[in-house]
C-alpha cells in the first residue's frame, strides 16, 4: 500500500532546508542510547561545546532547543517576557514579524521598529523607540530570509544596554556561515536552526542566553508559560550535575547536529564565512549580467541568502517549477510582500559552490530566454565565472 | 579534537527510546527535500493516512507535532485550555503530574483525581470531580510509563462525555504496542511519540483532536499562547489545500516515521499488540520466579513497560550500572516516588522478544546472586521459556 520510500535528488537553493552533508546523513544511522546513557550524555557535551564555539560564545546556557527555529524563537521570548513587558522588534521582513507576534502571545507590549523589505533597521529607530518605552528586550533578525538582508548589529546593541535592555539577534539564517560572534558583540540571546548553514537536518535550534539573560529569567515573578521550553528545566538536564530528565530529546538529531559542527570546524569558521560570501559574489554577478536586480541594499546583503527581483512579466511559479522538473534545482519564492516580486537563492553549507553557482545561473538564464529576456548564451555564467578566476 | 561519532551497541530496554528499527535509520539516511516540494508533501500526507490508521481514528487534525511526546502534551492542552477552565487530571504516576502541571501554566483551574502508583484511577473518582467542577476536559494518561499501569478507559470517558468534558489520553507509551481506537472509544484527543512502541528515533509527537476538540478550539475566546504549537496554523500546513508556511519540519524525522507506520502496518497491528502482551507474560513470569514482584496491579499491567520492585537490599544503582557494562543492557530505573524502588523493563517495538527477555533475566538473576539473592541458576529463563512453549 506504501512503497519504500523514494524521494529525487534535488539541488536545495532556496531558504533551507539545504543539502544535508553525506557525513550528517550517516550520522544518522546511528543506534539509539538512553537520554540519560553516560555516552550519550559525552555526545550532549560535546555537541554543547561545539556550539558555543561555532555561536562565538561562552555563555553556560547553550544547548539546542528540541524543536526547529521557530521553536527557538518561542523559547527566547517565553522565557524573558512577562506580561506587560515592553519589547522592541525590528521588523524589516517576514520573520521580523514573526518574533512580534510570538512576544505578544507571551503578554509582551510590542513596539514595532519597521524598515523597508529589503533594507536594514536603522540603529537611530531603535533609539527613538526606546526613548518612547523602556524595553525589557530589543530584538532584530541578523539574517533576513525572507528578504536578503544582513542587519549590522554593533550600534544597536549599544543602545539596547544604554537603556538597560536585552538584546535579541535572531541567527537562524546566519549561524555556520557568517560571523555571529555573542560575546564579542555582546548579544544577551540567540538562536538558530540546524538545515542552513549548519547543512544537517531540520528539528533542532541551537540556543544560548548571556548570564546576564539568565539572570532575568531567574528573577521573573511568574512562571513561565511553557514547560516544554522552560530553559531552567532545560538546563537541569543539558548542563546541571544532576542531568535531571525533562523530555526524551532526539539522540538522532543530536548525532546530527555533532558531526555537522565538528564539519563547521574542521573546515574553519572563517574559511566557510568567506566561503559564502565568495559564492554569492559570484551569483550576484551572473544575475546582474542579465537582468537580474537583487532585492536587498547593497552593502548590506546575506551571502547566504540572495533575493533577486523577478523581471516583469515573468511567472515565478512557472520558472520555479520548470526549476525543478528540469534541473531537480529548488529555489525560493517570495514571502509576504515579496511573494511573487522576487526568487529567494540560498547558497547555504555544502550548498554554496561554484558548481550549483553556475548550474543555477544557466537555468535561470535559459528559462528567462524562454519566455522573452533573452540575452547570448552563457552570459551569467560568464559574469560568475570572472568571480571565480579574479578570486 | 572531536573524534568520529561512535556509540556502544545498547540493547535498550528501559522505558525508551527503544532500539530503533535497521529500515528506520536507513530511511533517515534520504536526502532532504523543501518543506513544501510536491514529493514532500506526498509523504506528509502518507504520514497522516497511516497515523489515523494506527491511531484508529478518522480525525482530520492527525498529525506529527515537531518536538517530542511532551511537546504533543502541552500541544494537546495549550490548544484546547483557556484561562480559568476546568480540567480534572487522573494522577497515579510521574506523567498525570506533568499533565496537571501543564494545564496549569494554560492557565487551567486543575482538579486532580490521585490514585496509587501502580493502581488506575477509578472511573467513580472522575465522577466525583465531576460532580464538583464543571470540566471542559478530562485527562489520564493510558499507559503510565512510571508505573507501569494500563489505565482502562470506556467508563471514564463515558463520564467525561456525559459532562460535556473533552477526553484526552496520553498515549505516549501506548501507540503502536497497544489499540489506542481513538474513534472506536472516543477519545477527543490523544497524542504520543516515536521512539517508544513505534520503535523509531525521538524527535516527532503524533497528535490527534476530533472534531468536537477542533469545534472547541475553534471556538476559544483568548489566543492560543504559543505560536509553535498553535494547532489553526499547523492544521494550514499539514492538510490545508494552501500548505501555508508554518515551520520547517524535520524531513528526517518524516521519514522515519512514515517507514516505522509502515512496519507497523505490515506486522498489522494486532498481531503486534499481541507480540507486546506475550513477552510481557514471559518476563514477568521469570522475574517471578526469582522473587521480582511487579509494581502495577495485576490486572492492569502495561505489555510494554513492566515495574520490578527492587527487593530489599539491593543496590538500585549498582545492578543497573552492573547490567550496563557487563550486558550492555538498558533498563530504567524508578522515577517519582518509585526512584530507587522499582526497576522500569521496556519491551517496545522491535524489543518485544524472546531473545532479549531470555537475556535480561538471566543477567538480572546473575547479578542479584551475586548480591545475596541467590537463587538455582536458570529459573527466571525456565519460567520464561514455559510462557513461550506454551504459546
Amino acid at each position: 500500500m506504501y512503497d519504500e520510500l523514494k524521494v529525487p535528488p534535488r539541488i536545495l537553493l532556496g531558504p533551507g532546508p539545504t543539502i544535508a552533508n553525506p557525513r550528517v546523513l550517516k550520522a544518522m544511522t546511528t543506534p539509539m542510547l538512553g537520554y540519560l546513557d553516560a555516552d550519550f550524555v559525552d555526545i550532549m557535551d560535546d555537541t554543547v561545546a561545539l556550539l558555543r564555539q561555532v555561536f562565538g560564545t561562552q555563555n553556560s546556557l547553550t544547548f539546542p532547543v528540541s524543536g526547529t527555529g521557530t521553536s527557538g524563537m518561542e523559547t527566547a521570548l517565553i522565557n524573558v517576557i512577562e506580561p506587560g513587558d515592553h519589547v522592541i522588534v525590528g521588523i524589516n521582513g517576514y520573520f521580523g514579524g514573526r518574533i512580534a507576534e510570538i512576544a505578544e502571545r507571551c503578554g509582551g507590549v510590542v513596539t514595532p521598529v519597521h524598515g523597508d523589505w529589503g533594507d536594514i533597521i536603522e540603529p537611530d529607530q531603535i533609539a527613538e523607540a526606546c526613548n518612547k518605552v523602556s524595553p525589557k528586550l530589543v530584538a532584530v533578525v541578523h539574517g533576513e530570509t525572507s528578504t536578503g538582508i544582513l542587519q549590522p548589529l554593533e550600534k544597536i546593541i549599544e543602545i539596547a544596554h544604554q537603556n538597560d535592555a536585552l538584546f535579541l539577534a535572531d541567527c537562524v539564517t546566519t549561524l555556520g556561515g557568517q560571523p555571529v560572534s555573542l560575546d564579542a558583540r555582546g548579544i544577551d540571546i540567540a538562536y538558530s536552526c540546524t538545515q542552513k548553514c549548519l547543512a544537517g537536518p531540520p528539528g533542532l535550534s541551537p540556543i544560548s542566553f548571556s548570564d546576564r539573560a539568565v539572570e532575568v529569567i531567574r528573577n521573573r515573578k511568574t512562571k513561565i508559560q511553557s514547560f516544554y521550553m522552560d530553559v531552567t528545566l532545560l538546563e537541569e538536564y543539558w548542563m546541571g550535575d544532576t542531568r535531571k530528565y525533562h523530555h526524551t530529546l532526539s539522540m538522532t538529531l543530536v548525532y546530527a547536529l555533532r558531526e555537522a559542527l565538528r564539519i563547521v570546524v574542521e573546515e574553519g569558521e572563517e574559511t566557510r564565512y568567506e566561503r559564502h560570501e565568495h559564492n554569492a559574489r559570484a551569483l550576484i554577478a551572473g544575475a546582474e549580467a542579465i537582468g537580474l536586480e537583487p532585492a536587498a541594499s547593497e552593502n548590506h546583503r546575506l551571502p547566504m541568502l540572495t533575493t533577486l527581483r523577478i523581471p516583469n512579466g515573468v511567472d515565478d511559479a512557472t520558472v520555479r517549477k520548470r526549476l525543478i522538473q528540469d534541473y531537480n534545482i529548488e529555489i525560493g519564492g517570495g514571502l509576504g510582500i515579496f511573494a511573487g516580486k522576487a526568487w529567494r537563492i540560498g547558497l547555504m553549507g555544502d550548498a554554496a559552490n561554484e558548481q550549483y553557482v553556475l548550474l543555477v545561473l544557466n537555468a535561470i538564464e535559459k528559462l528567462l530566454g524562454e519566455v522573452g529576456h533573452s540575452v547570448e548564451p552563457g552570459t551569467a555564467v560568464r559574469a560568475a565565472a570572472a568571480v571565480y578566476q579574479n578570486s
